[in-house]
């Protein structure tokens, strides 16, 4: 077993740490990396909540940002930004990372948008947001692309995969599975990829 | 900075884990712990949970079961034993852990209860199950102590305690403090003692 599964969401400063860290993490043991981009939010409101956890708690919100502050120093990353707007709705970025999946740009677009959003505190909700990050990575056709992420097939392509996560009963993002393995968050990267051995 | 608190709740297996690992750890890196242990019911109660949030959402619950599985395969301890009451209520061990930190035997104690329940598979909710720990682990008057424990000065200073676990913000366990800082999680271990030096 040499494939991992990632699941990740735009809105989650967890999954930003992951998508950061898979690569070489995957490369040096020899893993092949699925990325599969998904929405959080939908599978929350099964939960009844109508926002992160962490805004819905206040200590485990307060402590949160602090968390996310000392990872991103720990992992040697630039100083974590959130906006006021936070979780940042990631349903545009994620129609657009599908196609990009399809296209062979959807990774490297994804870590753009993440860097956008917590390494230099933007907004990346709004598809004229995503539409600049298409451009600056000079992805052709961008309009086009646009367009196409917002096209039935694409949205409908989103929702298979929403039930696909809810089937394999993913309830937090980032996530990771191996086989028949579902491991959930960036804290247990590491062992995920050990168990593709 | 050298010290580390270590809040711990009896029932909780991600406490376990960290009090199994935290001698050495802490031992290594020179750092001096304070044991606390506390209660979490009383926390989550004002976040309106009645229970652990791994028996309100099944789709974590059924993870969580298998991610402390996989845990102690990964930290080489036996393989977990999960009571059918879970979480057992950690109230009586708590009140006689707080005894024995003033007696010297407070950690031995608690380890012993920790693998009473997650490796032994045994009850620790009860003072019967308790007492059985303090005579195994031959504490003199046993007996006495458990009344001790359960006594009003002994009750008071348990709620003293939830009342600065609620001043510190601590909503989960294991957490860690070092100065003003709050780290929640056994996977945050690493991090509190780097954090001391």
């Amino acid at each position: 077993m040499n494939k991992l599964e990632f699941w990740y969401e735009f809105a989650s400063p967890y999954s930003y740490f992951s998508m950061m860290r898979i690569e070489t993490l995957a490369a040096a043991a020899n893993v092949e990396v699925h990325y599969q981009p998904f929405l959080l939010g939908p599978l929350f409101k099964e939960f009844g909540w109508e926002t992160s956890p962490f805004k819905i708690y206040a200590e485990k919100g307060e402590n949160f940002f602090r968390d996310i502050e000392r990872e991103a120093e720990f992992y040697g990353l630039p100083s974590i930004k959130i906006l006021d707007e936070f979780p940042q709705p990631g349903l545009a970025a994620a129609r657009v990372a599908l196609v990009g999946m399809k296209e062979g740009w959807g990774v490297e677009f994804s870590k753009a948008i993440y860097k956008r959003q917590f390494q230099d505190g933007l907004e990346t909700k709004n598809k004229e947001n995503v539409l600049e990050v298409l451009k600056a990575l000079n992805i052709e056709n961008a309009e086009t692309v646009l367009e196409k992420a917002n096209g039935d097939d694409n949205k409908s392509h989103l929702r298979e995969i929403m039930e696909v996560a809810k089937k394999k009963k993913i309830y937090g993002a980032p996530s990771f599975i191996v086989g028949d393995e579902l491991f959930w968050g960036n804290d247990r990267l590491e062992r995920a990829i050990s168990y593709c051995k």
